[in-house]
């Protein structure tokens, strides 16, 4: 079975009628071939059918005859839907027998959480003869292997938690030995905003031709991000992958949110911690999505002391000392409230810098004067203070998301030392250009 | 082909790279096959492959040869790896011509976006000779059918709003009249928050036994809620119908957010729209989520003005007027110190309800005598105010979830007239009873 010399076939098999349905978005997929795709196997074909004795039995048949290796998950459970010991057993020609091993497990999980065993659990140690299980099942389903048609193919639990436990604890290690496959070089992930999709691949097209011969690259949409992965290809030395790496880094690094970054928040405390600065924000039509945000990451206090959340214009005179003839004579939305409320913020708060915006999320309070879409963004320390008016046109929540995020780059640029917007704000100018 | 007394069997086919190396969770097939069983149609199979030509001709014609009907669903794009139209028309031993209409479609389409089709554009209106699209495609890529095995093949976008759009102004429609199916009972819904699903189940077994030979009812976890569906059993007299649904609602409706709602934020938005009342909340643990979540509901400015996030105890000084010898003496998480922000945002903002939360989110920040998951929750309006002291150890983010849906829970029952906090908070009490 061992093929030192040559990469496994992989198909997955997933069970489970509430998958047939709808109900659920199998997320379980997406997880074994990424993971299983950093050691060089590829997943070939993926199949779900629902709990049904004839499907199961008819696709394991197909696919162990097709490919070296079969992961199914799912269907291991203690009730009578859950089939895949039973199928797998009468398509390998198998009794189906109680496992002692398994059985032992299945006592001890119960009797860690104070109940004895009933029929249903002791199911789950009725196994095909002869297969091996994984030791430490976290749930209360061992999961198991064994070879079918000189198909690898292995029963993984369906519970999320509980696969993911398993599939990197025991199965990864298995599956190295059994089938010599080393980790291969990873993807290295570049979180960026401020970019699309399309407009990064002409960027890569037109400016960087030659990375493409040394990186394998690819990207993909995440809102408001776009994430950039890429990988040295087989064979090419160090000094030209450090080379490609550093060239491509420098023509999207701008757009980067940086190491371990997940989110524009982290990138923003990041650049607040390492300057030793405070930021809080004054927010009308993000609604405390900002502030939320940026609470999100722990350790967010030592540049983060609160927010002010203003979201009627009563709120704005009170809580920001907003002068009522000015909101009278400019409305809520104007660069003239956004100033103040940015004035005040920072008299109230007294943190470095801070963030004031005030805009319509929709679907309602648009006028034609000033649309669904508009928001004014004022950002800015304690003696350097711009604004900008920009126009998106997205749905209600969307349209809170991107303002956020943008906000957010604002502060994050202005502490990095950038004097003017960031050119991606061309597309959403609206009415005035940005007074720096 | 049609089958009026018969449903079809669907199968579904995924195409796509990005579905196989698990950087993309595939939502689509959820989405399609929860609207097709709305008509009664089931998924029986579903498989995915990436974008070969050998795999996706194998699949195609195997489907074609056991199903009614197959469903692809991506490969429509502009690109060199959409491989769609040509590997059906290879199936379907047919040409790949330019179809009329379609390129009608994708020439107008370009037009609109103020750019001329390009070679790849084109690309997009060649498809299998004599096959049909459906009109009005969203995207530059037609939706199109034709028959291969006498087996109805529908190819629609990949990209899921396009897909969304499609199938349902023009696949269903088509379905109907092409299998003549009529919709089916659809599932009701209720969304739930404060009981699991094992308590719910026990309590339908215990105090619903003859429901359930009445309605078929499902459940499912969906984070901090769990979704109860149910629909008539065939053949079930419309009176029944109705006094199970009567019975059921009236165990588990304390539980229930509401017609409409998807989120306890819509439940408190309708609360305290129908009260004529407005809330406003003091934030530190959960920091601006609460303000966030209300925000997200359009129209939620006629009860919300605003809010303060109070992270640090100086903002609790500053913004809400918590005196420093209080915060002192008891600390920020304490329940003199959520009543002080509860006091103090009352007289801050004039709204009619207000809440107060206070607590150590972690992973940081606790210590033996008040351990991270100790949260303190004033809430009431201008006359009668309760605080409540639970210890909820969840991850971060989980925990900030958590508190603020019993916050928003806590106000949407006083506005319904409950004197005392709900029994389901007896498993997350901490410390000291509610003060009621």
């Amino acid at each position: 079975m061992s093929r030192p010399s040559q990469l496994p076939t992989l198909a997955l098999l997933m069970t489970g009628s509430e998958l047939m349905s709808g109900d659920i978005t199998d997320t379980n997929s997406a997880f074994i071939s990424e993971q299983l795709l950093a050691y060089g196997i590829e997943t070939k074909e993926k199949v779900t059918v629902g709990d049904e004795l004839p499907l199961l039995a008819e696709q394991i048949t197909r696919l162990t005859r097709t490919y070296d290796m079969l992961l199914i998950n799912g269907g291991l459970g203690p009730t009578q839907d859950d089939l895949t010991a039973q199928v797998l057993a009468s398509c390998a020609g198998l009794e189906l027998v109680e496992h002692p091993a398994a059985k032992a497990h299945v006592l001890a999980w119960c009797e860690q959480r104070g109940f004895a065993a009933n029929q249903a659990n002791l199911k789950q140690a009725l196994l095909p003869q002869g297969c091996e299980i994984f030791a430490d099942a976290p749930g209360s389903a061992p999961a198991f292997y064994l070879t079918i048609n000189g198909c690898l193919v292995i029963a993984t639990p369906g519970v999320p938690s509980e696969l993911k436990q398993i599939l990197r604890r025991q199965i990864l290690p298995y599956m190295q030995t059994h089938f010599s496959c080393q980790q291969a070089s990873p993807w290295q992930r570049f979180l960026l905003f401020g970019i699309g999709e399309s407009r990064l691949q002409q960027l890569l097209d037109e400016k960087l031709p030659a990375v493409k011969t040394v990186l394998d690259i690819g990207f993909r949409a995440a809102f408001p991000y776009v994430e950039l992965k890429f990988k040295p290809q087989q064979g090419q030395p160090p000094a030209a992958i450090s080379e490609a790496r550093t060239a491509l880094l420098q023509e999207v690094g701008d757009y980067w949110l940086g190491e371990q970054c997940t989110q524009m928040a982290d990138s923003l405390v990041q650049a607040l911690l390492s300057a030793g600065a405070t930021v809080s924000c004054a927010e009308s039509c993000t609604g405390g999505l900002i502030a939320s945000e940026i609470t999100r990451i722990a350790g967010a206090s030592a540049v983060f002391p609160g927010s002010i959340v203003s979201y009627s214009n009563s709120m704005k005179e009170q809580l920001l000392g907003v002068p009522a003839e000015l909101l009278a004579q400019h409305g809520a939305v104007s660069e003239a409230t956004v100033t103040a409320m940015l004035k005040g913020l920072l008299q109230r708060t007294g943190t470095n810098y801070g963030i004031a915006v005030s805009g319509i999320a929709g679907p309602g309070g648009g006028s034609e004067e000033k649309p669904v879409g508009t928001v004014w963004i004022a950002w800015g320390n304690q003696t350097q203070q711009h604004s900008i008016c920009l126009m998106i046109r997205f749905e209600r929540r969307l349209f809170q998301e991107l303002v956020a995020t943008i906000s957010m780059d604002l502060v994050r640029r202005q502490l990095r030392g950038a004097t003017k917007p960031p050119a991606y704000l061309q597309r959403w100018l609206a009415q005035s250009p940005a007074r720096l």
